[in-house]
């Protein structure tokens, strides 16, 4: 017998077409991709590659799409606890309800459980990194690194009380640099600041952060121009539109993005391409909440980075990468009335390329090539909805589901494999949120009780 | 041991919530459906019925929604073979594309393929009732009646050579007779008449199809009001807009309905109102051409019946009702600039009730009720997206996919059982898709030789 001379790797993964996303947008077919340490080694022909590697692990799906991991740029992943809480009502009303029940209901634990369950649902549709902003950091980071998911995270800034029951804001910056220290060189938890808005942060505490930022050399993640209220209130406020306060506030550079970027005029756009900031759309969650029609061609015509957030769950009302590339296209053709606009593959950027581009960490991810870190999805391919594909693109953004995704790996590790996830009991999970939304729902089910 | 007194019965299907939306609009908690040969008998709590009836068949699903199976008022199943190949292109050119496929490759084999999936994909999503417009409608009424969905189905008409080449309207005339008496007293195919649409069958032939259903007594499914195209067309031929046309034809009545919809005036839908004609509104093909938005609200407002349909699935691109009921939403809410527009419960309504209302089965589909034919599917509320639920509609609306569907029944059948078609080998039907998929995508690719 002849021995085996291939070369060691840890993972191989095939599939009938593997999209790149890479540079000369390469799609090849009948392809497998090689991980090794955590890093893609080398990507060519099935054959090729498995007359060349010996891996420790296979993944050889029939009929599917292998592709860079989805990248969701703006989510409260534990508002999975209010899920269907505050549904058909205006941004003002919904956050009235919502901030109600997280004062009452926020604590380490629930987030924990509300994280845990958001990721499961995330990382089961091909998420492979989000980026979160929610109230006690510290646990959604712990679920994070357990289930296996990339995350970007950060203490969370307003100058009211918080439903972290924090009011102090050297207490919130000492929180703030504590998370920064622990995650500072973490393999999967990327530490960052989350001021939530112009019209919750002031611009001396926004100008603050910004120092903060430079100082620890980290990312910033904030709301802006989402909704008409918000721009009447900072306008009243300030006499300015959010971009121009974070402007002012020193906050616009090539680290930091805005989440929605809905009513932002041409100057406000310049400003942002001028300080290279980065734009996550959300469109489930803009369309449910009314909020308005983000100019994503714009941003794209005009050289802006636009990512796809999924919003948190209580808006949207689910994690749904997925949905959030369909909306995307079809809201942009339908504003602007050409079927044209927005076409699949540029959707497809913006989950992928664009995405890693808004963390800025697209020397990392985004895209499946020589040196990346192994963050991988398996699409299949199989269920009548998926058939034919005359068009892979077409297929991703028009027709896939999250269910259709059937292998997730985030730095080189399975973290779902036959769509079952590796490292979380879901039924343990399930049965804490079971007990959590009781109680929510018997406090909210009789108002003179709550 | 005691004798079981217990009342015979086909079928009991039990959720933890069934949702009848019957007249009451009840909603039971841990409550059960009793099918007997094909009818609803009754409905109670789950501890009653178990105790009451002795099944042939229980369905038992724990964390389940039983609701009446979603109602697809216009597709056209058997463009499956087209999924995917005309994308991001205006409904001009999108029509031209499809059209030269369809000359090619349109025939009763290769509609009952396109037909055997586009069914397995609706019933596998919860689909147990849909309306189709397409070539060869005695391959797609046979498909369904194997598989087992409810299908209304019958000649399309336009006055040029169709796909099915045939040009002789007499010809067409025939055929339609023919179909209609086959089909006149089937138990789950209910013939109608398709004329294509304003622009593609002259008034005096859609005068002449009035009173053909007239005679029949039979409805009729026609395209109206879609696209400014249409609208300009229609405009240069007839110097009317579609809805006039169809109203001196005689068309409209309480038998039709009209797709789309969507360039309609306050005049046109005052004669729609008047005339009791119902509208198949369809979000995610009319976004996806950028064909303008449908106004429902107004529809529903003036008490105008709108249900949903998916529209063909090389326009959509699947046949998915559950991102329909969501788009349909979503849609007014940001074309209406109102968060509260079209809230979850009258989706569902649309899916269900006005679905029947529209095909003018009212009396027997749409809700689950005593003396309702059994059609009722079980969704299946495990997975991460569907928890916690707070409001069973927002769930159904705003979450639910067509994975969480686990069982669906049509005239008291289980014809998806723990999401697995009864009835349609589907790997037969995915073998010979892919090698007409193939010969058409090599057309495509090489267009020279085409």
């Amino acid at each position: 017998m002849k021995k085996d001379e291939r070369l060691d790797c840890d993972l191989i993964i095939c599939g009938s077409h593997v999209v790149t996303m890479n540079n000369e947008e390469q799609v090849l077919e009948d392809a497998a991709v090689v991980v090794k340490q955590g890093k893609i080694v080398e990507i060519g022909t099935k054959n090729t590659i498995i007359n060349k590697y010996k891996p420790k692990e296979l993944l050889d799906v029939a009929e599917s799409i292998v592709m860079p991991g989805l990248i969701n740029t703006h989510t409260h992943v534990a508002m999975t606890l209010f899920r269907g809480l505050a549904d058909d009502t205006d941004l003002g009303s919904f956050l009235d309800k919502v901030w109600a029940a997280e004062t009452h209901y926020i604590t380490p634990e629930s987030v924990a459980v509300g994280a845990n369950l958001g990721f499961a649902e995330m990382l089961l549709a091909g998420v492979t990194c989000c980026a979160d902003m929610y109230w006690f950091p510290e646990s959604t980071a712990q679920c994070a690194k357990q289930i296996g998911i990339r995350l970007f995270a950060g203490e969370v800034f307003v100058d009211f009380l918080g439903a972290d029951h924090i009011s102090q804001w050297d207490t919130r910056i000492e929180r703030a640099e504590n998370f920064i220290a622990t995650y500072k060189n973490d393999d999967l938890v990327t530490p960052i600041l989350c001021p939530h808005a112009t019209y919750t942060v002031s611009e001396e505490h926004l100008a603050a952060l910004a120092a903060l930022a430079k100082k620890h050399d980290v990312a910033v993640h904030i709301h802006a121009s989402e909704a008409e209220f918000e721009m009447d209130t900072v306008k009243k406020i300030t006499g300015k539109t959010p971009i121009q306060v974070l402007e002012s506030a020193g906050l616009l550079n090539e680290k930091t993005w805005i989440a929605h970027g809905v009513h932002v005029s041409k100057e406000d756009r310049d400003t942002l391409l001028m300080r290279n900031t980065k734009v996550a759309h959300c469109p489930a969650s803009n369309m449910k909440l009314a909020s308005g029609t983000a100019p994503v061609c714009d941003y794209l015509n005009e050289s802006i980075t636009v990512s796809l957030g999924t919003d948190g769950p209580s808006s949207s009302n689910d994690l749904n990468p997925w949905m959030a590339m369909r909306l995307a296209s079809l809201l942009q053709k339908n504003s602007n009335n050409d079927a044209l606009a927005l076409p699949a593959k540029e959707v497809v950027k913006m989950a992928t390329r664009y995405g890693a581009n808004t963390l800025s960490v697209s020397d990392k991810i985004g895209q499946l090539a020589p040196g990346m870190l192994a963050d991988i999805i398996v699409v299949q391919c199989n269920k009548p909805h998926a058939q034919p594909i005359y068009d892979v693109y077409s297929h991703l953004v028009y027709s896939a589901r999250p269910d259709d995704v059937h292998s997730v790996v985030v730095n080189g590790k399975v973290v779902v494999n036959n769509r079952r996830l590796v490292n979380l009991n879901l039924h343990e999970v399930s049965k804490k949120m079971h007990e959590i939304k009781t109680a929510i729902y018997s406090n909210i089910s009789t108002p003179a009780q709550g």
